[in-house]
């Protein structure tokens, strides 16, 4: 087993991931950027390394990093979500030092990131991917002829995007063109890459992932689903396993494709597809995360495993130690993102000196954050200060101690999305299961 | 279901039944004295009621109580543990008073509650007891008989004792006669009942008890077992579920007579057997405690069930919902009970100021606590300010677990003793599971 890991991140996930190598007496390196010198991660981990300033974007600075490993003999890096942990590059030079990256090799990770080239791939290996274009757009005509054998609404993306950029959803004749000349300069100046494809557009989908875990020797493991369809624009706000409409049936299906599509490009360590579902119970690839996830505790909680740690074991060459068999759901959880920002206006990021805390507690209640009080949440980074997460024995008693947890849950000094989460939880139609990823479109919150 | 229960408790027990309460859509009333006024049990209750001062005993202050409930149209009393949760007489005149006592009926707790009493009870039921007098030692000469049967070691008890006080241990023929006249004594001052009996003295028992539930129609469960052998002067200091010597075997047996006991007094709501087990796997009755226990917890962990959630619908007259063969262990936990108090100057209370405060969280971390930062300990009550409780997947998980959370948990400006248990965890005889009730008492901690 390694004896120390660099954690390349920052936030509530780096805790995170101190807490799993202290637990498996695993020293820990945290590295920082001036700005955040007074934060959680760095005051956890076992040494510290400043590697920048706020405004130089060091957590993604590859040299900077790979020097801190250096320095302080780190035989693994762990990337957590975000910043570098999808950087094939990064990935590539980590091997290249002989520093174990935490995470699939570079191959799959280019393989998997390249949306059109994983839809591919994800056809070859008969995972369902929603009908469209195999082959990238190259003109308004390819749009036109697509368009017809596909009927519309269809959606017309870039072939590089993510976070909902470089989308354009066409509903008849007269938006085509239009949407198509959109998308292609929208894609061109995002990602530098103006390659467009065209899908059939789902109404009214749900969001729903599968985790899988893969170890070196091609086992591969699904461990259950979450329903992460309540976003807002294109983010994540309260994620839930399972996934309140599934079946058994549909979850070994579901299951077993991702299962296949790990195979397929040789996955390795931990991974989610993510896929859509229609109303009739289909469901269609979107897209792969080559890493662990913000949502990862809601699976944790009903499976009953640390996905952190079952990371680092597979990145050391350990074999999984359980089968699918042994993979049993129990109960329910639920996810709350809480945000500094403020609801009231535009969900507009609200950093600033946290003046007073309480957090929540008690059975079946998790937090993992980055707070502490009179701790100073820079503007610098990601608004998203808190995951509240509880399980409870089914649905019910998870909604009702969310809510008596979002009750008791104090953050003085900043303004928050608590009381929105609360909106949210209170809502008929959450509680009844009965919601898409226009849930928080489609509510007057 | 009840509308609104009244909490007859303080401290960080109140705190987890305004919890459950909550979850179950059950409005909550606190009563407090002047000194707690602050306290987080009085800022979480939907109502609260002074009920007396720091110097009157008023939270065992019985129509003080009741007036309290009767002013908030309290249908039903929740009275946590130690204060009146054991007291037959304010179980009798809630009943009176057409208020549910959520416990079981006085009838059973007067059985259970005097020893001498509760040991001729188990007797009967076919649960195994120390050997011992079955009836009171009347005089010195009833002692010197009793002791040639049973050969020395002994221990003369007194009969309405509690919490180690009125215990002698008698290894040899000349402590006999001093032990008998000193326990008499101590038994008359402390609990005004100088009845004493004996029995035979186990060397180095674990001290092991049995969770049982038992709904208002016959029906009893047993929920495993903890171990409470670390104690420190007959307090608990660490527990853990399962015990780490248990057998299918012996778990299947002790759960069985634990469920006797239960079923032969009529037994209602929660409740738990003690037993001491000897090394040769021979466990004998020790005594039954008539309500919630502090350590109720590691056994929610392993068993997925809210203890104080099916306490209230068992008095609401719900039926179980489980049967035996639903109860899985799954996992290991482990509970620490952190106290304001000087492990350097003999565990002395130090009451004081929250300064600052840092409880850990995270996979598998619960605390169940009193606590807020800026938050005065009161001199007036006990000084168990937290539970620090950990669920990991096994033994050396929870273990590991507990020694990251300790290692997290920062209160300042009051002396606790988180180092202390830093100390417990660390030990290789506590690790190995090799321990017995003489576990602190054998270490040079």
């Amino acid at each position: 087993m390694f004896k120390k890991i660099l954690i390349a991140n920052r936030g509530e996930i780096a805790v995170r991931i101190i807490r799993a190598c202290r637990e498996m007496g695993i020293e820990t390196v945290a590295v920082y950027s001036t700005v955040d010198k007074e934060a959680l991660h760095v005051q956890m981990a076992d040494e510290s390394i400043c590697i920048g300033t706020e405004t130089d974007n060091c957590y993604t600075n590859i040299s900077r990093i790979l020097s801190a490993a250096e320095l302080t003999s780190s035989e693994a890096i762990h990337p957590g979500f975000g910043f570098l942990s999808e950087n094939s590059r990064f990935a590539e030079i980590c091997r290249k030092c002989n520093i174990t990256f935490i995470g699939p090799s570079a191959e799959v990770i280019d393989k998997m990131g390249n949306k059109s080239n994983a839809r591919e791939l994800m056809q070859q290996a008969n995972v369902p991917v929603i009908p469209g274009t195999k082959k990238p757009l190259n003109n308004e005509q390819d749009a036109r002829e697509m368009v017809e054998e596909l009927g519309y609404p269809v959606m017309i993306k870039a072939a590089s995007g993510g976070g909902g950029r470089g989308i354009r959803i066409v509903r008849n004749k007269d938006e085509l063109l239009n949407a198509f000349s959109t998308a292609k300069k929208e894609a061109k100046a995002f990602f530098g890459d103006d390659t467009l494809y065209m899908e059939k557009y789902l109404e009214n989908p749900r969001h729903v992932e599968v985790q899988i875990l893969a170890d070196k020797y091609g086992e591969v493991l699904y461990l259950g689903e979450r329903d992460c369809s309540i976003q807002r624009r294109n983010q994540k706000v309260v994620e839930e396993a399972p996934c309140p409409v599934m079946t058994e049936e549909l979850r070994e299906k579901m299951g077993q494709a991702a299962v296949r599509a790990a195979k397929y490009v040789g996955y390795e360590n931990a991974g989610t597809i993510e896929f859509l579902l229609d109303k009739h119970n289909n469901f269609y690839f979107m897209e792969m995360n080559t890493r662990i996830q913000v949502e990862h505790p809601v699976t944790e909680e009903i499976v009953g495993m640390d996905l952190i740690k079952e990371q680092i074991k597979i990145a050391a060459g350990k074999r999984l130690e359980k089968t699918q068999d042994d993979i049993v759901l129990k109960g329910h959880s639920i996810e709350c993102r809480i945000n500094a920002e403020d609801p009231q206006e535009s969900f507009m990021p609200c950093p600033g000196k946290v003046s007073g805390l309480f957090i929540p507690n008690g059975l079946g209640v998790r937090v993992d954050s980055l707070l502490y009080d009179g701790y100073t949440i820079p503007s610098n980074y990601d608004s998203m200060i808190a995951k509240l997460i509880v399980h409870g024995k089914d649905r019910e008693e998870a909604i009702n101690r969310m809510k008596r947890a979002l009750g008791e849950f104090v953050i003085l000094g900043v303004k928050n999305n608590i009381d929105f989460h609360l909106d949210i939880l209170n809502n008929d139609d959450f509680v009844k299961g009965s919601y898409d990823t226009n849930f928080i479109n489609n509510q007057s919150f």
